[in-house]
């Protein structure tokens, strides 16, 4: 006897293959009254759902997807990036009643330590994992404890793990070359913590376009993506006596801190100094002069690493993916450089 | 045979109790040629573990705790609140190495709909609310399930759930009486959505707070909590023909849209509007002027309500406890009313 489908079901309760499914997998979109019928003749047809609990049972999937965030707790809270990221990856799971295990650790060590557990207890099928560190332990760790993975990040360094990787240069090329032309020559990159794989793709990649582009008074220096931190390297920055008439930050906390030092420092953006964030989220929109910055769709990359996901616990082969390059949006914190402030900037 | 204990193996291994812990949890802070040896011993001595895994297995507990965020994800991905509280609550179970499974979900019925799941596929031991709403029917759906669960809001409507609440009323008259004092009268209050129990106390007290102190001009309008609406409030309210003098916002996300409104629109803030955000993030400090907020420890809460959690799991009677109240912590978004502004304002 073949197994009953969500479709005989249907047919034998006469109602849409959508109710039977919100009724099957406890949704909403049925009554009460409707959900116990469709359940009553489900059962009576003998129909077996292949849900996690179930598969889990069966020694078959958990049905439950890891997370680790490795930051400390105190950007966490405020950086947009890991909770658009969260978003994406719920909306892909929930849609399939897949659960999301979340863990924040403070180092690679608790992050491997956490790993470790959930393989020997299966408490996941799979990770999503993000970050990629110089020479991180974590791609071969993962292959060695047998827990599928797919990478937000790479693909460089990240050994075979499918990854779903961006091409920053480009974008940072775009920006550089965009304050060129307003006619920015000291552009100072405030970059994320130098262990990140893509710090150093971003500074690498800031360094040629700088140079591509003749700007002299091009440099970095490494923050970590805290506001607190992007408020005290910029202060430094901007009381330097070569100061800088461009910043373009890593992230859009450090950005958003920068913009209030300036005003702090009575230095007028865009006038006097034009600020570049990377990941556009709302507080760029939110702030005054709203910043210029390059935007990624963060909840669509969460759903797409989810989907690769599922398609690898599938069992299905999964090349590495290349999301679209994070966009310039320019908006009043850029500005063409003032005159009357490149003389006392470029008299040293 | 008694059961070896933690110290028996510390001793027969010749290392600390800690050293032992590290060992059998999984975590770092051992060498793995160390964390080896111990676990040998700990199996030679018969050791059993009470871990998670072992509790399911042995029809005890899961070993994971559940988290519903019912909010728009847009505005989730930028609103500080939800990390902090996750960072708090993961803080206190990553010690006993409990799972936090996370969903994010968009409306209550689908909220309810996941605890229904979680708990026919044993997916959580308990669950921690948040929000609670009006006439919410959660308290009475997680008892009829059998999920254990603490909620943080309440105690009103929370029916026998134990709750970890704060006295937002206090926080409001002290906010009230402090613009009172600096000479303001005509007070918005921007708060959430009417939805929310909290919305509700919070308005109450408000409208008391600004009756007792004399504030004619006083009133509340509902909004939703993202910077959008936030913006969209904020840019009515000042193009009113009686502008408001100050506005008091019901999150931190609304209050730093507002300051940007304000900026836009020439409105200089504290000499002609005074801004209070409600919860102290990060984003309060970073902006220009910084915003005069209402702190409350979130993160503390959020490893309160994991604690309480924990006890009810463990199956002691657990009260519902108040939290310390939220405190007024002045910046330079708030000031005394100028004069040559009341007479625009207070000539109608």
């Amino acid at each position: 006897m073949r197994r009953p489908t969500i479709m005989d079901i249907a047919k034998a309760a006469g109602v849409s293959k959508g109710a039977v499914s919100y009724a099957l997998n406890g949704r909403p979109g049925v009554s009460e009254g409707t959900r116990k019928r469709i359940l009553d003749i489900a059962s009576d047809l003998g129909w077996a759902p292949s849900n996690p609990a179930r598969a889990l049972a069966a020694g078959g999937r958990v049905g439950a997807v890891g997370l680790v965030v490795d930051r400390p707790s105190r950007s966490l809270g405020i950086e947009p990036f890991f909770m658009q990221l969260v978003s994406g990856i719920e909306t892909e799971l929930s849609a399939t009643g897949v659960d999301l295990l979340l863990q924040v650790t403070e180092d690679t060590d608790t992050e491997l330590a956490v790993y470790r557990r959930w393989a020997s207890e299966r408490r996941v099928d799979g990770v999503v994992m993000v970050d990629l560190r110089v020479d991180d332990p974590r791609p071969a760790a993962v292959r060695g404890l047998g827990l599928p993975a797919v990478l937000l990040g790479g693909p460089g360094g990240a050994g075979d793990l499918p990854c779903l990787y961006t091409d920053d240069s480009s974008s940072v090329r775009e920006v550089v070359r965009y304050l060129a032309a307003l006619g920015h020559r000291h552009v100072v990159q405030v970059s994320g913590p130098e262990e990140f794989a893509h710090t150093v793709d971003r500074g690498e990649a800031f360094r040629e376009a700088a140079d591509r582009a003749g700007l002299a008074g091009a440099y970095s220096v490494h923050s970590d993506y805290t506001g607190e931190a992007g408020a005290r390297t910029t202060r430094r920055l901007l009381a330097a006596a070569e100061r800088p008439t461009a910043l373009v930050y890593d992230n859009d906390l450090m950005a958003v801190a920068g913009l209030g030092v300036a005003a702090e420092m009575g230095v007028d953006v865009p006038s006097q100094l034009s600020i570049v964030a990377w990941d556009d989220s709302a507080l760029c929109r939110l702030v005054r002069p709203s910043l210029t910055a390059i935007g990624r769709d963060v909840v669509g990359h969460g759903r797409q690493v989810a989907r690769m996901l599922g398609r690898v616990l599938e069992g299905e082969p999964v090349a590495s993916q290349e999301s679209s390059a994070g966009e310039l949006h320019p908006r009043g914190s850029t500005g063409p450089l003032v005159v009357s402030h490149v003389s006392a900037v470029t008299s040293e």
